[in-house]
């Protein structure tokens, strides 16, 4: 049994559940390994990975005896096999933040459980601190988005558009080896980087745009995240100050995300600065990066959250003018031996593409 | 106001309900237009969306004032204006299928409703009967995906892998005006055609391979499918029973695809056809389309439902050899004034590219 799975048993064990069922395939994955479609019981006696045809021979080879979880085919399940699982069980925890209300009640009939626990996002808080090999591949994922903005320096010409930029994102990372992007990647040029999900259009890029990237990737699963704001040609004189006002509070939120620092006085410090100048900050400051895209913890001055080693956040300020402009830049960021460790490392001074000579 | 939003609001209050909490998107899309994150309310007196900052403005140059639709960013809503919303209902639906057991516990909190109330796809089933303008749309998405068959006959070539042709179908789509791809190209060829959700592999096509080509787009949202089982150089001996089985039950289920047939007795038709020449039908006849890739209705042997006029369903058997090949023939199909209507045309005959001189 891994040290997941083991963590996991004695954490419900102390909160008085006798089992629990995961859904999530994100948790599931994270504590077996199992990339596909299923449920994973901690019963009383055993682990218990649930799937159907579609699966059962992906799962049987990615399992080892060592792993200690045994697979069942649902077509081989009987009504008493169900309600046998949880059997004697008084509380049984389920994920009320992934689990419907329809499945909620299919469950308590399905296994013929009394007491469904809500369990409070039990195993993405035990997500939030990385293990050394976590770190490797969330670094890894980190670099290839580094060498494609990189390169991304030198491919940005006036006249191409967005959506032959996110493509070419994209192609670089799939021929670099990642196994995909993390995330639908935003290139927002001119008016448009005033909307800070902008989808790429066919929009062309203009002299004196800035262009907003949101970028990243997975590598073996694990995400990276990062943001820039770049410019076409030259750096129009309207947006410098605030792009300095950005940068100066996306460097000094990096320099606060030591081991111990509250997020959300972070995030306080960053909105009351954003304020003073007459702007607000409307979007989270940032977000933790694992398996998922977005996972906890969030950093906003709503999340009274302590940041502990081994957390992987990003830091994300940006400000918008409505029909005019934006700017936003981030990094992913390692909270290692006490310290903030940008794990993306790109140029963060002005970015000039397709520079006028 | 809008016709759907109309029909809901008639719908719900036959069901004695006073109001309804919409949160999955798609059902927001398809009653409002909206294409965010946030949640549409129906309450007695007002249609009212509500967002957060980063959509704000984009939903507002959505809406115009004939939509009768209330945009509230989230932070300028209190408690109590959030209690007023459905004040004196007794009974509240909400999307039991969508919302998880959490935020079905913070609806009641919030909105501070006693009776909150199960659906059963309400809009869902609202959504399978398209209106003009949907079918317009979804034609448009078919037609783009025939032209793009039509390049595929001269650009598929041995020696090309199952990558490049998926790629190949992408670009095509992007470069004519659809939104993009509905799902993920599948390119499945040789020995790979006998897996139903193979993925693009680096492959190369080979002299006598059959290609099981699944394709799709999105126009305007709304979404194409389409499969093709076609052959490199000639068509082997040992597949042509088997394409003959197949697109002979295709034809005779599109024949059945009247207004008013039962999904389950097509099916069966088609299951015991395959069964008497020892084949299994392993995997649903057919599924609705629109906005969303699969849809309401499903045509299975387990769904005892009935077509009506303006229904869009996809009619695809396919019959898998493992380790050997398949072969999938699938158009999607309009219940149009009672009969059915192909809106994918491309060939069914034995499509041979490449072919050996």
């Amino acid at each position: 049994m891994n040290n997941n799975i083991r963590w996991l048993r004695d954490k419900i064990r102390v909160l008085d559940m006798q089992g629990i069922i995961i859904s999530n395939p994100i948790n599931v994955k994270y504590l077996t390994g199992i990339d596909a479609e299923g449920t994973f019981l901690i019963t009383p006696k055993e682990n218990i990975y649930i799937t159907d045809g579609r699966y059962v021979e992906a799962v049987n080879n990615t399992l080892t005896i060592n792993d200690e979880i045994v697979v069942f085919d649902m077509k081989d399940l009987s009504k008493d096999d169900y309600e046998n699982f949880f059997l004697f069980c008084e509380n049984v925890g389920f994920e009320e933040e992934y689990v419907t209300y329809a499945k909620y009640k299919k469950f308590m009939h399905t296994y013929k459980i009394n007491n469904l626990q809500e369990t409070e996002g039990i195993i993405e808080k035990q997500r939030m601190i990385k293990d050394p090999e976590e770190i490797e591949k969330i670094s890894k994922a980190c670099k290839l988005t580094d060498e494609c903005f990189n390169h991304l320096k030198n491919y940005i010409k006036i006249g191409l558009t967005e959506k032959q930029i996110a493509k070419e994102i994209e192609e670089f990372y799939i021929n670099n080896g990642a196994d995909d992007v993390s995330f639908e990647t935003i290139v927002a040029s001119g008016k448009n980087s005033s909307l800070p999900h902008a989808i790429p259009t066919d929009k062309k890029i203009e002299p004196g745009d800035p262009i907003t990237i949101d970028m990243g990737c997975k590598y073996k699963g694990y995400c990276s995240d990062m943001t820039r704001t770049i410019f076409a040609g030259f750096v129009p004189e309207e947006i410098k100050p605030i792009y300095e006002l950005v940068l100066k509070n996306q460097k000094q939120a990096i320099d606060e995300m030591k081991e111990g620092a509250n997020l959300k006085i972070i995030s306080r410090m960053v909105e009351n600065d954003f304020r003073l100048h007459g702007f607000d900050l409307i979007h989270a400051l940032g977000h933790g990066v694992g398996l998922e895209i977005h996972e906890l913890p969030y950093m906003s001055t709503k999340m009274d959250v302590y940041l502990k080693n081994n957390m992987v956040v990003t830091d994300e300020p940006g400000i918008y003018i409505p029909n005019k402009f934006g700017v936003r830049i981030e990094d992913t960021v390692w909270v290692n031996k006490g310290m903030a460790t940008p794990l993306t490392r790109s140029d963060k001074d002005y970015v000039v593409v397709d520079e006028a000579k």
